[in-house]
């Protein structure tokens, strides 16, 4: 029987505050068919294509990124917290609910011409995926694809990264979140 | 010509605060020939070995834990900072150059019996690795190997982590840090 990637999601209630539906995908990645069925599913819509580097966004996007980069045959470029890259920088300021928070880049971490395709576990509002493809491009490559394990459809993320011109492609979506 | 790891790695001085040499593996990952062969000499060194899962430290130890475990067919446990983690954890404190850090992990990410290899980009005093076996052996899996991209033996982590009982393997060695 072959299984879907939801059969492996669990949800986690008022996680990290009451009122909020957690999708937790530490239960698929944990799995050695989740782990595997995740990754085969971003890596088959990907594999013909034209992609240069794969870019996650810290932590949960280094899990699927990483592999998704081995297996693609490309580099793996990490979109971190600020302060955490030992080299150059560049760094883009996005909103969260509450504040605001920063991700950064090594400034040669990517080259003009570069295909990129931008990977992270879940897409919420869009805040830190707009910001990492913001990133991208100021070091002249280009995000062709952003590809998420869950969208949030309610939240409008993905519509976001849409309205930037990056095309998204998720593996589930949960509605009413 | 065949390349060696430590050709794919850069060093930064004064990182995180002056006159330490930080090693860099984001070049390493970054590039699609660095990011294959890393995964390759862990997936070779434990391909015919009995592990049934792979645990990796945040964040660094995402990105290749990630990809070594999908490439050995098991699941991938991350072993996260306090606070990360949705579900019930167990935690374990370490020692920090001033002070103390948290690390923590699902309490049903790993069963009684689970072969695990506890992956990190980085061996140095050994403080985050030995709480990392800690926490895999309060589940009741025992951590069968630890395997590292980069040792510096003079800080003697790898030393430490052998003496809990724990078989090392890294990548490649820096002296003098």
């Amino acid at each position: 029987m072959t299984r879907d990637i939801t059969d492996f999601i669990r949800t986690i209630p008022d996680f990290p505050q009451k009122g909020v539906m957690f999708r937790d995908v530490t239960t698929l990645f944990g799995n050695p068919e989740g782990m595997k069925l995740a990754v085969a599913q971003i890596v088959d819509a990907f594999k013909d294509t034209e992609i240069t580097a794969v870019a996650g966004l810290e932590a949960r996007g280094f899990i699927i990124g990483g592999a998704v980069a081995e297996r693609l045959g490309t580099g793996f470029v990490p979109l971190r917290k600020k302060g955490k890259l030992p080299g150059k920088t560049l760094s883009e300021d996005y909103t969260l609910e509450y504040g605001t928070a920063t991700i950064e880049v090594h400034d040669d971490a990517l080259k003009a011409g570069d295909k990129v395709l931008l990977i992270d576990d879940l897409i919420a509002t869009g805040g830190t995926a707009a910001a990492g493809i913001k990133l991208v491009e100021r070091l002249g490559a280009t995000v062709v694809h952003a590809a998420f394990i869950i969208d949030l459809p309610d939240l409008g993320g993905a519509q976001v990264v849409r309205d930037l011109g990056v095309p998204v492609t998720a593996l589930c979506a949960y509605d009413g979140d």
